[in-house]
């Protein structure tokens, strides 16, 4: 590993046991347009699970994960001027575009070919990125987010991955008008920030779950509409054709037939979950309702600040269990079992030292 | 079968074998809203086959299949206005909805969930429908089509099925803007139309098939800018990435991932065929991409209207074989081996009497 001038210190994972252990490593100077931000609090995402795990079959180890990190400015670059020591401010998913492409003009460097993910990517001077697992990181500016005085922090911090994965497919397919019908598929980290967003852009909204055990929280505590149990032929039955939109957030195999037969004509099947394996699409629904099965992949920037803006002007928060650092391994253990309602936040500079 | 007060002869199949014989049924009579057409000529889609064999297991013998008819007004009721005796009309797949629901309200009586198919449908008065291998068809006005001037009874009448199908979804998914790049996968009767009605947009064009020896007629006859085998895995690498649009025509069994892989970022795969099993679904590149799989099936008369007089305006005609009527059951043996260039259609008004 290169030596950097800035000391940083977290917790990695350095085999496919996804087991954290402390880790010292670097950063590197504060450059012109670079911000360096005390990590305050950092959500643990399921991505960091399939990560530290290899699941996925791309990690190279050792790996800091964590990528929805609220912090604190500690210090800015000469160009910087949106940011000054002090400020609350965000780092999410991407740390690094190409900034010229056709993507990145749109403001959609989360799709341009050269992006650089938050961690396990080669940064733009050939150092591994690592994430927010840790006391600092050192980022572009243009890559920093504004963050709202009216978001708290933890609550707040998994907006910058799980939030604006929900919130930008909403945009992008036209799911927000008022009074429409939305289904959110899976109720875990993602789902309940969906039922939130849906009812904040005033749709209908019901949940869609294996577990009926879910429906009381799902429509007390998250405010949705109506509860679906996908398990029981009777409840599909009878709400055949009444959905305009659905959110799948299921990372695991599951059908997606049941799901197109739920829609309405031209209804809107949008799949944010990423199964590691081919899904079966039956395509007679698929033409006769003039359906559409479409991915989404977290936001660009600008819209990433839309999102946080958003969320603050309607209170929309996730729900979190606010953990220490020496609690993550077993946090990743509950996270692999879904034992969480809906995110584990860990609220890193509390704790840190501890390690 | 109900003994209705206007006699017609035509072609229809009584079993799984699908072989067409002479067959004498009747029709209602020409009511107020009603037009009486004398079919001239009507195309053979691929439908009329998957119809007449039952592969569908919808078929209720005898069968009388064709959906893409140019015709003579030889009556009209007296609420007809928009039609009179002698005018050439059109009268493709549909000849009935329940007209007051929120899709026939948007001009999508395709979608409409009381549509009333040209043939292999029960009638609003409870007879069977009957298509238009025979000699005279009585519509609802509503359903019926004005047949622009400047298109050719023969080659146009494929447009009624075959050019709705893939004009439609180039509208609704918005795959009309000129410099854009099409790629139509399968050339045969819908895949020819919409490489012209491609071109008609001003898009650059690339034909994806299976058969290196139709890269000459795709591009010198048909116009297709661009020929891509889809079983060559080098051309298929070196085109990742630079289509805007798919409309995939294949009927049969086939993979997506290749063609999603073909996509740009926001890229649009929409499917216009029925293949009867579910097909694979790769979620990565769904998701990592943007990109969706949609579905579109026909399109409402106002749309079938607006197709036929773009195309007339364009000079977008199918290919097509004129055959006689005794040739319709070599012509669907034919037809089953993909073995036309592209379309048959039925000289029906100057070959019935040989039955």
């Amino acid at each position: 590993m290169a030596v950097l001038p800035q000391k940083a210190f977290g917790l990695a994972a350095t085999d496919t046991s996804g087991v954290l252990s402390p880790f010292n490593f670097s950063r590197r100077e504060n450059g012109a347009d670079d911000v360096t931000v005390k990590i305050l609090y950092c959500g643990i995402c399921h991505s960091d699970l399939h990560s530290a795990t290899n699941e996925w079959g791309f990690t190279k180890y050792p790996i800091v994960p964590g990528h929805e990190m609220v912090g604190e400015v500690i210090k800015t670059g000469e160009n910087v001027e949106k940011f000054k020591v002090g400020d609350r401010v965000g780092v999410g998913v991407l740390v690094g575009s190409c900034k010229k492409c056709d993507l990145c003009e749109q403001d959609l460097e989360n799709y341009c070919p050269e992006l650089i993910l938050t961690y396990n990517n080669t940064d733009r001077d050939g150092t591994m990125t690592y994430g927010g697992f840790s006391d600092i990181i050192v980022v572009d500016q243009h890559f920093v987010l504004r963050f709202p005085d009216n978001l708290p922090s933890a609550g707040g911090a998994p907006l910058l991955c799980a939030g604006i994965t929900v919130y930008s497919p909403m945009k992008y397919y036209g799911m927000t008008e008022p009074g429409k019908h939305l289904g959110v598929a899976g109720l875990g980290g993602l789902g309940h920030i969906a039922v939130k967003l849906g009812k904040a852009f005033g749709l209908k909204v019901t949940v869609i779950s294996t577990s009926p055990k879910k429906k009381a929280e799902a429509i007390e505590n998250l405010g949705a509409d109506d509860f679906l149990v996908s398990s029981d032929p009777v409840q599909l039955k009878a709400a055949t054709g009444t959905m305009d939109f659905i959110i799948d957030t299921i990372a695991v195999m599951h059908h997606l037939t049941p799901f197109l037969d739920l829609l309405k004509v031209n209804g809107k099947l949008i799949t944010v979950g990423l199964p590691d394996k081919p899904l079966e699409l039956a395509i007679f629904p698929l033409v006769l309702g003039r359906k559409l099965v479409g991915g989404s992949n977290n936001g660009g920037m600008k819209e990433v600040q839309e999102m946080l803006d958003f969320c603050g002007e309607h209170g929309v928060t996730a729900d979190v269990e606010v953990i220490r650092m020496d609690y993550v391994n077993t946090a990743m253990e509950r996270l692999a079992k879904a034992d969480v309602r809906y995110r584990f936040v860990i609220d890193v500079a509390n704790s840190i030292a501890d390690l």
